[in-house]
């Protein structure tokens, strides 16, 4: 699959449903990360996070007659409310699986998104969602191992690129590896010079291991407070990506994901979730060396976050 | 005075020393504005506050003997901060006057960037500010009603309307209304069909009142959540500007400042100090009728705001 051009076409395609978001300067990090810091603000994206473009491009890809069928998904977090909410504005339908053991207001989200909600016990949620796919010839949107997800998520890169062509690097959190294999792959065939690196919860080095192996390699499942961010394995299509658009991913450990958030927040005056800001932590814990020099973007991938959890930053040192 | 071409002149002035600051979409607070929403991000200003254009530009433009001799403000807020910061990027000292009654965090914030804090009763600050400068031969940096410093705040506006040629209208917060008065000057200037809007504390509604009676009015000293829009009456040079620049002058319940900043932080993800959400507060209000269609532009002030000053939004419906 020739994957810049499926990133330019799925940007054509999803321009009308998505924001470009902002690629925004923030001075006050300077002296916190030792670079000249920029951050892509995705948690202003629709739906509060880039999961709305991979979801999108998916939908849209398809027939009329696969889309009137609706769509399925298993995931209580941002793709879930993005699927939902591209369900919603394309006119058809979307069924969400969520574990019993989610929380009840993320339930009420997709609720209000006009999306059908199925609970299942969270080992069977992904039998689930191919279960109802097939009885009901629905097509099922993967969270990240998917190349039309992978497109969309992708199209972030081609605006970074052309946001600030000037930048030296550029911080990407994975998880399954949809977002940094898109974004990798069009900033590395946008600005051949830029360095491109991954960041993931130290606790669940999925990517780490797995480059270093040579082949993907499954992690025990672990606890992180990146609670976007807990697949165990590389996705299929993604990793060949990574591998080849990818400088290096570096494992951050949640204390330094909470100074990251607190130091965003109060000096950046920007509000993030915890996995969001892993990139800002990656720097902050010292796995990358920077120079004030350098022009570094961090990619925010989303906003998920409520005021009660912003009471555990007040501990936090800088 | 000339106020457009100082206001361009400004610009050039301190353009080495400020960031220009995003203009960002944020749509998701239209469904809540019924409009579409723009903030220009003053609060990720340097400093944190569009206080330092205009004591940047009051201080470049002072020969080098006068700037060798200091610069001295009476104030525990932005524009200390902002006066204090000035000083240290030009190597020249500042004297701030802060009362006694300021919290002791705002005292170690403005001794931090290397000013010289000078305690006094809340009620002699000026007095004691004006008797620094007379014994030092150094120069009086006002908060609001001085030509250099409204000029300053006006780059603000001449960056709006280069973002964002297209907007209908924009909400700035006023006080004084130095950066009312300079923002509404440029932008009339650059975009004759704008409208341009301030917002004040209703508890200190001396802009309604003044532009109503047609001359400047005192109101009498109150409390507001808006702790950076205490100003009793318009500045002498501010208040002509905003007769003639500006379309109407909204005062604003703290109720509403309060679901404004909950609505910035929660659903645009930007962190605000109440007073610079008093003009995303009057649209709540229902103060100003706004189309769908409309392009509306906020001016974000400052982002002045400890972690523990959001535990009153916990309660606040939107």
């Amino acid at each position: 699959m020739n994957i810049i051009n499926d990133i330019k076409i799925a940007r054509q395609r999803i321009a009308p449903y998505i924001v470009q978001t902002p690629l925004i300067r923030l001075p006050s990090l300077d002296s916190f990360l030792g670079c000249r810091t920029y951050i892509k603000a995705e948690n202003m994206q629709i739906t509060g996070a880039f999961k709305i473009r991979g979801a999108m491009n998916k939908a849209v890809s398809l027939s009329p007659q696969e889309r009137a069928a609706g769509l399925v998904c298993a995931s209580s977090g941002n793709h879930g409310k993005a699927l939902a909410y591209t369900a919603k504005l394309l006119g058809t339908k979307a069924a969400v699986v969520i574990p019993y053991s989610a929380p009840e207001i993320k339930v009420k989200a997709i609720e209000a998104l006009g999306a059908e909600v199925i609970r299942s016990d969270l080992s069977e949620r992904f039998a689930v969602a191919e279960r109802i796919c097939a009885e009901r010839h629905a097509t099922l949107v993967p969270p990240f191992n998917d190349p039309y997800v992978i497109a969309g998520q992708g199209t972030a890169g081609l605006e970074i690129a052309e946001q600030e062509p000037e930048l030296d690097a550029v911080l990407v959190p994975v998880s399954g590896g949809g977002l940094l294999g898109g974004v990798s792959c069009a900033l590395k065939n946008m600005l051949p010079g830029i360095k491109v690196y991954g960041a993931e919860p130290e606790a669940l080095p999925r990517y780490s291991r797995s480059l270093h192996a040579g082949q993907i390699t499954r992690v025990p499942q672990q606890r992180s407070l990146a609670d976007a961010l807990l697949s165990q394995e590389p996705g299929s299509l993604c990793f060949p990506l990574v591998q080849q658009y990818v400088d290096e991913v570096f494992p951050v450990s949640d204390e330094y994901l909470l100074k990251a958030m607190k130091l965003l927040l109060t000096e950046g005056k920007i509000l993030a979730e915890p996995s969001s800001c892993i990139g800002i932590a990656a720097v902050l814990q010292g796995l990358l060396t920077v120079r004030p020099e350098e022009k570094v973007c961090f990619l925010v991938s989303g906003g998920s976050v409520g005021l009660s959890q912003l009471d555990q930053l007040k501990d936090v040192t800088l």
